[in-house]
């Protein structure tokens, strides 16, 4: 028996064939093109899933379901996408809209909540029956799983953990409030903390490295300027592993996991990011010790496409 | 069938005899004497059970459980109590020393839990099956229930929804980390800023009220000054409805609980700070809409002996 696994985002619809334990056998993606209304892009989705049901030789009745992890907030109760911004939904049953081109039971969830999933199931959680998930990337997702499940909230709205304020009319986030962590610690608020220091100190190896173009400053930018010893980029970089970690210490409080997993596009500096992280959760937390896990994320984009076909296992 | 809740505080030891559906039918309290150790501390608490079952001409098999309120670290799991820094208690086995001297089923549970508990079961969010209380008083204490289960972390040590931190870098809390809620949304927190703000404008209604003695102030003096239209008191009472709804915000974003409930020393104001305090929330939120509500708890200091009363049904 395989599972299909939708990851929906704004720019691509990437598709995959899983099996039980998580592993994905194969994998094809094709544009959202997000300017076209939700009929055009769900046929794409189910005439995508017949391809990859076809083109490795299996029939309908091989697929116990098909899942799919969605940006912004979903009744997954009722297969209902109630709210994406960036591919434009609202309100869209798409459970019933992808059942009436296949007839495979459809789950639907959060894409943060199935990446957590993901590694609960096949990546670096597997195994424990609480943790937590924090993808640090344009914004700064987050999947709780208590008891082996996911945290929704009561109205599909939970689990929302970029959107805790840790500083009180602090900085503006996207979602119109003040201080939120994901300004603070997603790569887009690394990037404007980078772009802030480098403006004042116009001798940083961060500006050598982007030829004086302040717009050409990725989050890696000042990893590597670090590297090269530069002192500005490196304060960027402490005060970056201060505000993650002051995020990461609140969810320690709050839920206290077994573990929590960090993944998203900041991470791919693997251990080189996360020990001064968890270093920097242990002086922060009440008494010096603490004993969830802090460790990276293992299944990188494929989390999406894996939580995605995995949930009806949930 | 009755249940026997015992609420153990620093200054003061509450028993009550408590029916199924969590009515109180008789209590008793005692000093705690915080600075005898546990041997004798746990024995007057058996000894108080005991004289309460006598009194109320009940026999031991009437009595289904003793439930224990501590403050501080418990583990459930194993009847101890890790660690409560105001009744000198660490890893002190307090399940197994009642029934040294009374041979009923003993449950424990951190006392912000147990409140939360008894809300859920007896109070302002009976039969709600995801649910948050929070206690403004001292500190600020939380107990998040998911599905009808407390949560309690996977070390005993989640919940602690006071020492997240809402102010990168602020107001030093008891915890020794900055910044946490409890720094600000505490009654400590709110007489804190009322000083400072006297200080500031020694000619405001709040130092008249206090004749002075900016030591007199209490968490009620602000409030009293503000209904006598002092600006300076106003402008503290809005901020710090402003630092409870930022907190609150953050528990609607992680949790979205279907209600929340506020009790403690400050909400003694019941609707009149509880009223500004959602419309400042719906202000925080995403889009200005949320599902859950936000209400005044009912129970009052029985809240703790109603919910350690009601562990062995957790």
């Amino acid at each position: 028996m395989y599972y299909i696994g939708v990851d929906l985002g704004g720019t691509k619809i990437a598709v995959g064939l899983v099996t039980e334990d998580g592993k994905i056998i194969y994998k094809e993606s094709i544009p959202t093109h997000n300017e076209r209304n939700s009929d055009l892009i769900i046929k794409d989705i189910a005439d995508l899933c017949r391809h990859i049901i076809d083109i490795n030789k299996c029939s309908i009745s091989d697929i116990r379901s098909i899942g799919v992890g969605s940006p912004g907030t979903v009744d997954k109760n009722n297969g209902i996408i109630i709210y994406a911004n960036n591919i434009h939904f609202i309100n869209t049953p798409i459970a019933d809209m992808i059942r009436e081109h296949i007839d495979i039971q459809v789950y639907i969830e959060n894409d943060a909540n199935c990446a957590a999933l993901a590694e609960n199931v096949a990546g670096a959680s597997m195994g424990y029956a609480d943790s937590v998930t924090i993808t640090l990337g344009t914004g700064v997702g987050g999947g709780v799983i208590i008891n082996k499940k996911i945290l929704s909230g009561a109205f599909h709205g939970g689990g929302e953990l970029g959107h805790h304020v840790i500083v009180v009319d602090g900085v503006e986030c996207t979602c119109g409030r003040r201080g939120c962590w994901e300004a603070y610690a997603s790569a887009t608020g690394l990037i404007r903390q980078t772009k802030e220091a480098a403006m004042n100190d116009p001798d940083s190896i961060i500006m050598s490295l982007v030829q004086g173009d302040i717009n050409r400053i990725e989050a890696k930018t000042v990893f590597d300027a670090a590297d090269q010893n530069d002192n500005t980029a490196k304060k960027v970089v402490d005060k970056y592993i201060h505000y993650v970690a002051e995020g990461l210490t609140n969810i320690v409080n709050i839920f206290e996991p077994e573990i929590i997993v960090i993944g998203g596009g900041v991470c791919a500096q693997g251990e080189k990011i996360v020990g001064p992280i968890r270093a920097k959760v242990k002086e922060l937390i009440y008494g010096g010790e603490f004993y969830t896990q802090i460790t990276s994320a293992i299944l990188g984009n494929d989390a999406g496409i894996i939580g995605a076909a995995m949930l009806s296992r949930d």
